[in-house]
């Protein structure tokens, strides 16, 4: 059994997506336990339509929703103890949920969830990995936008942590691993990045295999299974990525409606379009993974549908059937077997 | 009459793509004359095949040319003042020309361009500007590899520039500039780009409209006429956006000819898909601009055809037509008649 907290009142449409969403993902996964944060009065009369999903949950009020604009300190300062999003993440510390799922704001999730779950030792900073679609099946890249800027032992710590995510998610022994830098200069990239490649290289870990410096057209490619950059190039490629389908979709949208013949082309390949728009439903590939945490939660698009919910929740679903964090600790053990923590790490 | 030095011998297929390349732009634009630099030898028997491309130009024979796989230092110690590239760019700096064209590798050109050219009085760092199709037309975006990091008046500095280059290349008066930057942290991004923000908006100036933080999926929808960022992050957008055309082209492809009913389509809807490659064709935006330097410099992407090269040299074409320098010379007085240079500036 896998018991799952969800953060209710998260995301632009709260329990009217959540709740559904659970339901989705139950008939998916019928071992899970649903531990649902919001309001009560909200909830109810919604579980009432999924009996299925309401005999598998329980339901948490709480008074206070945060919101999908509110700065992470004030958030903070307003929600802890007592907003869903809070006790959401809450029950994962407190072992009564094995995964937290939310769809509500990045950075006041990532506040408390740093606040609530600590960073795990051996890790100075948490890092949000995304599922990136490739032209051969899906990659890890990480960070995507938890902080701004790394040092090499961070993007060694963001790729023990991604390379474990993606044995998680791939059937993959020793994921191959590529640092984002860019090929122009003679001097390629910055110094923390060759750094990092140094040694990454030296220590020939058994859990990773690092294969080198990769560049933007890479991640779609799927050149590597985990791709490692710090949070500032990696939410500007992952949110550039989205833009350009988003932007090359509707080209064609506007190409096949422009005559009456490539309209009627549309109709005969309709399946072809179909399963084009199903490759690049952006739904399929929901669920930001926060790592470095002691416990894992998951960041769901906050403006999804009940079909992207339940995306998540399988995101979060498969990270603890496939033993995560338990994966990333051996794994920094491994690591730090070879080359001793810094001092200081993990007591952020 | 314009007159345009090429570096024949830079890139994949050196003449065979360089002088076809010049031929078809001078189609378009009668009144440029070429200045060509390479291997004689293999130029003449070329040029013999476009008389009208070889009235117009003048050849001069080089004995070196820069490899596409040269370090920049390496090329510039094997090819200054002797190669084909070094030539083309020195024809510029002498006044015989007014803008070089070049589809060698792009360390080796800047590397040649900044010590042949230097930089303009008051600005530090060159910067490579891409044209880059949006929803709504086209952007520029700036830098995109010509070097990693930037300070707050450097980013400053490619926002004065970015804009010259956009009223160059737009029908627009007061082009609309963003701060490339991730909207996740509470303290929105890096210092270096809140403070040129704050610069930026603080000096309200009549040469350029700035609007504030714009996110990797702007540069899609085309949110501002100039996206400025450093370096670093700006070639991974770039990389990272070209990877994603070509990923979803090929998901298209695979669609398409799935079945006879998906084939038949695509042949009724032909014209809409060749709408579309047009649109996404990566040679009509072909030409990085060199901005910063005492002359103009265009490289081409390396591995494009005849077709792309000749849009390279369009490139070229309009920002000498449309005073380009000249525009940024007046553009960095207007604002440092505001902010005085700090002291240094321009020695580079």
């Amino acid at each position: 059994m896998i018991r799952i907290s969800l953060d209710v009142m998260g995301g632009d449409f709260g329990p009217d997506v959540v709740i559904p969403g659970a339901a989705i993902a139950l008939d998916r996964h019928p071992d899970v336990q649903f531990l649902l944060y919001g309001a009560k009065a909200q909830i109810d009369p919604l579980l009432d339509r999924f009996p299925k999903l309401k005999a598998k949950s329980t339901v948490h009020d709480c008074e206070v929703a945060i919101g999908m604009d509110e700065k992470p300190s004030q958030a903070l300062r307003r929600g802890r103890y007592v907003s869903s999003m809070w006790r959401a993440i809450e029950a994962v510390k407190t072992a009564d949920a094995d995964v937290a799922v939310s769809a509500g704001n990045t950075g006041a999730l990532m506040a408390m969830a740093k606040f609530c779950l600590r960073t795990m030792a051996n890790i100075e900073r948490p890092a949000i990995a995304a599922i990136w679609p490739t032209a051969k099946g899906e990659s890890v890249v990480l960070d995507v936008g938890a902080s701004i800027g790394a040092d090499s032992q961070q993007l060694i710590d963001f790729a023990i942590m991604g390379s474990a995510m993606a044995r998680a998610l791939f059937e993959v022994n020793r994921p191959t691993v590529g640092l984002l830098n860019v090929g122009v200069e003679e001097v390629k990239g910055q110094e923390e990045v060759r750094e990092a490649g140094r040694l990454l290289r030296e220590a020939q870990l058994e859990t990773l295999d690092y294969t080198g410096f990769v560049e933007g057209d890479d991640l779609g490619k799927g050149t590597v299974d985990v791709v490692v950059t710090e949070g500032y190039s990696g939410n500007i490629a992952l949110k550039t990525a989205e833009g350009t389908a988003r932007q090359i979709a509707s080209y064609l949208r506007a190409a096949m409606s422009r005559t009456w013949l490539s309209r009627l082309g549309y109709i005969l390949a309709k399946g072809a379009f179909d399963m084009l728009r199903e490759k690049l439903d952006p739904r399929k590939v929901n669920g930001g993974v926060f790592l470095g945490l002691n416990g894992v939660v998951i960041k769901s698009h906050g403006g999804t549908d009940a079909e992207g919910f339940a995306a998540a929740i399988d995101v979060g679903y498969d990270m603890v059937r496939n033993g995560l964090n338990q994966k990333i600790e051996n794994d920094l053990k491994i690591y730090h077997a070879k080359y001793p923590p810094r001092a200081g790490q993990g007591v952020a």
